[in-house]
């Protein structure tokens, strides 16, 4: 774990966190109406204090290593309703309102597979055509 | 990403998942009955395999560096009801009916502080005395 300076303006509860080694927090994304688990990714401490500031979640892309506003391109935005913090206090659990679905493959939720016997299979349907949405 | 030999009598799918570079996949831990997030773990493909055998959750504590069968020492298992894969293969939904609460700190979930203004708050009730469960 990584001590870090204050970040000017930040709430004081943030200073509780505890990062990992790069810096990030695991964010589990639900949906707050139903329950569902809708993504998992990571923040820094600049995609939280946006996500903060906006209402709107932002995240850190470990692969582009950019911040990255979540339905910037598609415009399926998550508006944050509640935020919530487990009790090691690293990890984040990020109840919102998804506009569109949450998936870049066009579902509601990423975890649209589940284990059938031996198999993944698709139990979900699409809610939209990713072609359609990221051109 | 790590590319590991397969392990032997491991069902095909499990290859199919992306391990990080310590070989480990977050696992997100849902009620399946009340839709609560409950725990947030990390399972290398040990404690997959054994989770999948056992019918009961099993993750990898990186600070104990050991494999953990959840609630060995307190009685409060999880039954697997659906194990769930995400869109980029590299985190799992893992649904399940929780016996007791499945913080160890008494809660029904670890995310039992959630954001009220600039501080957080416990909004929810213990149900189980941490001390006389981990003696």
């Amino acid at each position: 774990m990584t001590t870090r300076p204050p970040t000017p303006n930040a709430p004081a509860w943030i200073e509780t966190l505890r990062w990992n080694d790069d810096g990030l927090i695991p964010a589990v994304v639900q949906d707050s109406t139903t329950g569902a688990v809708l993504m998992f990714a990571w923040m820094n401490r600049e995609a939280l204090v946006r996500s903060l500031a906006t209402g709107q979640t932002h995240f850190y892309s470990r692969s582009r290593q950019a911040l990255w506003h979540k339905g910037a391109t598609s415009g399926h935005v998550q508006e944050i309703i509640e935020l919530r913090v487990d009790c090691d206090a690293d990890v984040l659990l990020v109840r919102v309102r998804q506009h569109g679905g949450a998936c870049h493959e066009g579902y509601t939720s990423c975890f649209f597979r589940k284990l059938d016997g031996d198999r993944l299979i698709v139990d979900a349907d699409r809610r939209f055509d990713p072609a359609s949405v990221y051109l």
